[in-house]
C-alpha cells in the first residue's frame, strides 16, 4: 500500500455520495452504506475482522500476540459538498499501515483496532461526534429524538442502517484500557504548508469559546440624521471586529467574527442592530479564558463610548484536549529529524476518545489549508510519509 | 383650520391603505383612490377647483387677482408600513393655508395651486418622483413598461386609475413660470428637536452618491488558519466602516454603511467576502465629491494593507439642489426671530420642481427624527406654527 493507493481509495469513497457531482455523505445514509461495502472489504484484505456497532461505526481488529489494543481511526461521514480527505484519509492510512503488517506477516505484541466513525461532522442531525461519543460511552440517548431535514428521527435512521438504537450504550469500549488512540487527519490549516513539511504532530486540540453578541443602537434615515446624533450599531460592531483581529499579537490564539448581520440592512438606513458571532480558540485554556474576558470587556467599552446597548450570550465552551506526551514523543520520533508539533484548531474524534485512553494525532499537509471544500487536496508523497510514520510509530510502541 | 384639524385629516388619510393595520398607499392604488376622495373634497371646501392629471396628481387652484401662480405641494403616496405624515402633512398644511384665505374671503395678487403628487416614494414601481417628474416634464415614458410585484405594467395602472398613459407629457406645467414652489414636510431628522424649534427652513436638498463595495479575501477554517495567514474580508470592511464614520468631523457631510453582508457567513468560517453599501450626502457637491474620492482611496489602501481585493461600483449620483435664496429669506422672515436653516438629507419633490421654478421648503419637527415608520409623530402645536408660517409667507410674497 503506497500513498497513491490510499488516494485512489479516497477517490472511490468520494463516489459514495447522496448528491451526484458533490461529496455529501451523511450519517446512516445509503451513501454511507455504499462506503462501508468498500471499507469492510479493504479491512478484510488487510487481515482484519470487521464488525459494525449499533451507532454505525466499523470496528476492524488485527490481532496481536498480546491482549492489549491500540486504536487507530477517523470518520467516514462528511459535510455537504465536502472534500475527499477530511475523515476518510485517516481511516485509509490506518488500514494501509495494517495492510503492510499483514503483507509482511508481522504480528505486534498488541492488537490494532481500526475505527471508522459513523458521524463526526453532525451534518444529518446537527449533533457532532456521534461515532466517537458512542465508543467513549458519552452518547446521549436524548439525541435519538432529533430529526433530520426530512423529519426522520435518529432512532429510525439507526434502525434502518442496521443498528439497535436501544443498545448504543453497548457500543462503549468494554475491554481493558486501550494503549492509545492515534488519528491521522488532514491539517485543515496552512501551517505545515508554510513550513514545507509533509506531516506534523498535534500538540493539543484547541479549546473553543463561542458567543453571540448584539450591538443595538437606533435605526434612522441615512440622509437626515447628523453624524453626531447617530447611534450606529455597525460602527460599534466594526470597532469590535478590529479589536478581535488584534488577538493576532498572541500566537497561541485565533479569534474570528464569521457571521455578522445588520438590521434593517438597507443602503439608506443607519444600522440599528448588529448581531455577530465570536469564536475564540487556543490550545491553552487560561489564554482563551483571559482573552474572552478581555474581548467582552472591550465590547462593553465600545458600546458605552458609542451609546449602544450590548447583549452577550455564551453559546458554547469546550476546554482544550491535550495529546498525550508519550504519544507525541513516539510520533515525533517516528517522523525523525525536523519533526514539529502544531496545535489543532479544529475538533476531532480524539476529543471524546481522550476520555477512554491517551490520544495522539498526526496531521498531513493539505493544499492551501483548505478543507470542507471540494478543493481539499493532499499529495501521494505526503500520504506515503504518513503511512511510513504510522508504521514506525507502531514499531516504536511495540519496542517500548 | 388649526393644527389639530390637520392631524385629524392625516389620521383619516392613514385609513386609506392597502394593508389593514398598516399604512401602505402605493401609486395608482385603490388606497390612493380612496385618499383622493377625501383630499378633493377638502380642496373644494377651501374654495379651490380640483382636477386630476394623467399620472394621477391632484391639482387644486385658488384663483388670485393676477395671473401668476404660486405652487404648494407634497405627495400622497407612502412607503410600506409608513407613518402618517411623510407627504400628506405637506398637502394638508397647504390646503389649510388656502382654507384660511377662503374663510377670510381673501384673494392674493397671485393664484395658489396645491399639488398632491401621485408618487414620490416609488413603492409600487421602484421609480421615485413619478408625480413631480410629470409636472416638471421629466417623466420617462420607458417607465410605463415597468411592472409591479403582481406583474401589472405602469401603463395599465395609470389607465386603471383614470389617466391616459400616452398623455403624461401633457401633465407638464404649461403656464407662465410659477412664482415658486413651496413644500412643507416633516424633517425626518432630529435637528429641529435638538434645537427645540417647531419649524426650520431648508437651505438645500443634499446631493447623494451611492456605491456598492466588495472586499474579497479568502474563506477558511476559523480554528486552523493562524491570524497572520488570514485574508479576512470582514476585518478590512470593518476598518472601512470606521473610516466612513470619521466623516463626522465635517458637519456638512453624512456618510453611511447601511447594508453589509458577509460570505460564507458561518460562525466557524473566516469571512471570504464582504459586500457593503456606501451612501454619502452633502448640501455641497464639491464637499461630497472630495469625500467620496477620499473614502474610495482609503478603501483601496485598506484592501492593499490587508491583502484583499476590492471592487467598487458606483450606483447613483445626484447633485444637491439649492433652495432659492429669495424663498429662504421669505420663509425665515415668516418664521421671525430665531429662525434657522437646515439642510435636507432626504430627497423631495422639490428636486424636480426646481427645474421649472425656484423652490423653498419648510421642515416641521418630528419626534425623534423618525420617519418611514408607523412611529412618525408631530404635534398639533408645531403644525399650527407651520400653517401660520405658510400664511405669513403668502402675505409677504403678496407684499413684495
Amino acid at each position: 500500500m503506497d500513498g497513491r493507493s490510499v488516494l485512489e481509495r479516497c477517490d472511490l469513497l468520494a463516489t459514495c455520495t447522496e448528491e451526484p457531482g458533490r461529496i455529501t455523505r451523511p450519517f446512516a445514509s445509503d451513501a454511507m452504506r455504499h462506503a462501508h461495502q468498500y471499507v469492510e472489504d479493504w479491512m478484510r484484505q488487510a487481515g482484519m475482522t470487521a464488525r459494525r456497532d449499533n451507532i454505525g461505526n466499523l470496528h476492524a481488529r488485527y490481532e496481536g500476540s498480546g491482549d492489549a489494543t491500540l486504536l487507530l481511526g477517523s470518520h467516514l461521514d462528511s459535510v455537504r459538498d465536502a472534500g475527499r480527505y477530511d475523515g476518510p484519509l485517516g481511516v485509509m492510512v490506518a488500514i494501509a499501515a495494517v495492510q503492510r503488517l499483514h503483507d509482511a506477516g508481522k504480528q505486534l505484541p498488541f492488537a490494532v483496532e481500526v475505527l471508522a466513525f459513523a458521524d463526526e461532522e453532525g451534518l444529518r442531525f446537527g449533533s457532532t461526534y456521534l461515532g466517537s461519543r458512542a465508543v467513549a460511552g458519552r452518547f446521549d440517548p436524548r439525541d435519538l429524538e432529533r430529526t433530520d431535514s426530512r423529519g426522520v428521527a435518529m432512532a429510525e435512521a439507526v434502525q434502518a442502517f442496521g443498528g439497535d438504537p436501544s443498545k448504543i450504550g453497548e457500543d462503549r469500549w468494554s475491554g481493558d484500557r486501550p494503549l492509545g488512540y492515534i488519528e491521522v487527519h488532514i491539517e485543515q490549516g496552512p501551517v505545515l504548508e508554510s513550513l514545507g513539511l509533509p506531516v506534523g504532530v498535534v500538540s493539543a486540540i484547541a479549546g473553543q469559546s463561542r458567543f453571540e453578541i448584539t450591538f443595538t443602537g437606533e435605526a434612522g434615515h441615512a440622509g437626515t440624521v447628523p453624524m453626531a446624533q447617530r447611534r450606529d450599531a455597525l460602527v460599534g460592531a466594526s470597532i469590535f471586529v478590529e479589536a478581535v483581529d488584534a488577538v493576532r499579537e498572541n500566537p497561541d490564539l485565533v479569534a474570528t467574527v464569521g457571521r455578522l448581520s445588520v438590521r434593517p440592512g438597507a443602503a439608506n438606513v443607519i444600522p440599528g442592530e448588529v448581531n455577530l458571532s465570536l469564536d475564540v480558540r487556543s490550545p491553552d485554556d487560561e489564554t482563551r479564558e483571559v482573552e474572552c474576558e478581555h474581548l467582552l470587556k472591550l465590547a462593553g467599552e465600545i458600546a458605552r463610548r458609542r451609546n449602544l446597548e450590548l447583549t452577550v450570550s455564551p453559546v458554547s465552551e469546550r476546554p482544550a484536549v491535550g495529546c498525550s506526551p508519550r504519544m507525541i514523543a513516539l510520533l515525533l520520533k517516528a517522523i525523525g529529524e525536523g519533526a514539529v508539533e502544531v496545535p489543532s484548531g479544529a475538533g476531532h474524534d480524539g476529543v471524546y476518545m481522550s476520555e477512554i485512553t491517551e490520544i495522539g494525532m498526526l496531521f498531513v499537509r493539505c493544499k492551501g489549508g483548505i478543507s470542507h471544500n471540494p478543493a481539499e487536496s493532499v499529495t501521494a508523497g505526503d500520504v506515503a510519509v504518513a503511512i511510513d510514520v504510522l508504521g514506525r510509530f507502531l514499531q516504536l510502541l511495540a519496542e517500548e
